[in-house]
């Protein structure tokens, strides 16, 4: 007969696993995904390296809950402003602006989670992360075609395209290199060049 | 004193190495990263795996190296596209249809350049070249903007936005499970809806 955990042991395991989790985004948050290492994160949580693997498989598996815990956020808020009032290129707008803000504002983990090197468990999640925000680009370019606002003939491609765009310009003006030759005045002026390089490039294809 | 090969035996070695590359890129093209093991290259090679391992430190090694031996025919194909005659606005035009007409001739070996997902030291490499295509295309658009062909603030930032939709937007059709659920006229038909896409979104900003 298999050993079983009572129901107390059990909500304690998982307790414990959640604020591990969220020490281990802790750690990404400020130096990304080079600096979380189980060894590191047992210190931060007290305990025994040993028994941090009875939550988490690997370093690999960790690191993929944290991209998956952080990345669900962005989703969230993306969804928020892409759900308000306006037309469907207002919120094309606002959206693409709020997820340029958000990076600005956390700049370590936005390279963390958009393009640091790391585990192909976390790649994996890259992508399916990627599908998610271009699924919400998308119905939004459906409800803009459908009102006549613009004409789109391929929504889910032209919503790929826009992830796309966002990621791959944010890349560099947030890579450590940049980041550590800016001041913080010139980050500023770098958040509003990628900005208005983003909505002319991706909504001005809507406009034309 | 150290011992030292000779030059003889340094050629023969640098053959060899040449040539074990060559055959990963062959297990590459034909079933991806995923395909790609010492040892499998070591039976492809006719060697004992642990000659392998004296010219690659390990699998990360020897697929980074793949990487950049396919990622550099790419680059040097969209340089030699990008340097043909014509408009700024034309030769762009066909580096994209250049790029989506490559992937989609070798599709796994695109899905495994752009998307697959593998070792962090493939990540870096994907981070370079993804820099130097984007250096190739903010060539082009310098040259439009110097002959007032269009007007384009941030060349860098556009073609960072365009190396970004390009690779996002094929990476849904060129994913395994796309492929596998696709004939190859349904396939043909994807890559004409992927071109004009990519066409529109790149272009369209650029014209308007």
């Amino acid at each position: 007969m298999a050993y079983r955990h009572t129901p107390e042991r059990q909500a304690r395991d998982r307790a414990q696993r959640e604020h591990v989790l969220q020490l281990a985004l802790a750690l990404v948050v400020e130096g990304g995904f080079a600096s979380l290492t189980m060894q590191r994160l047992a210190k931060a949580a007290d305990m025994a390296t040993g028994s941090l693997y009875r939550h988490f498989a690997g370093k690999g598996e960790l690191a993929a809950e944290v991209f998956c815990l952080a990345s669900q956020r962005e989703v969230e808020a993306l969804q928020e402003v892409l759900a308000t009032d306006g037309s469907a290129l207002q919120r094309l707008r606002a959206g693409i602006e709020r997820f340029a803000r958000r990076a600005w504002d956390s700049r370590q983990l936005a390279w963390a989670l958009i393009a640091e090197p790391v585990d192909p468990q976390v790649e994996e999640q890259r992508l399916r992360y990627r599908e998610a925000y271009a699924e919400l680009f998308a119905g939004v370019l459906r409800e803009g075609e459908q009102h006549g606002e613009f004409r789109v003939s391929h929504p889910h491609l032209v919503a790929a395209c826009m992830v796309g765009a966002i990621s791959e310009v944010l890349v560099g003006p947030l890579s450590p290199q940049a980041r550590a030759q800016r001041s913080e005045a010139q980050v500023e002026d770098d958040l509003q060049q990628v900005r208005s390089t983003l909505i002319h490039f991706c909504l001005g294809a809507l406009a034309s």
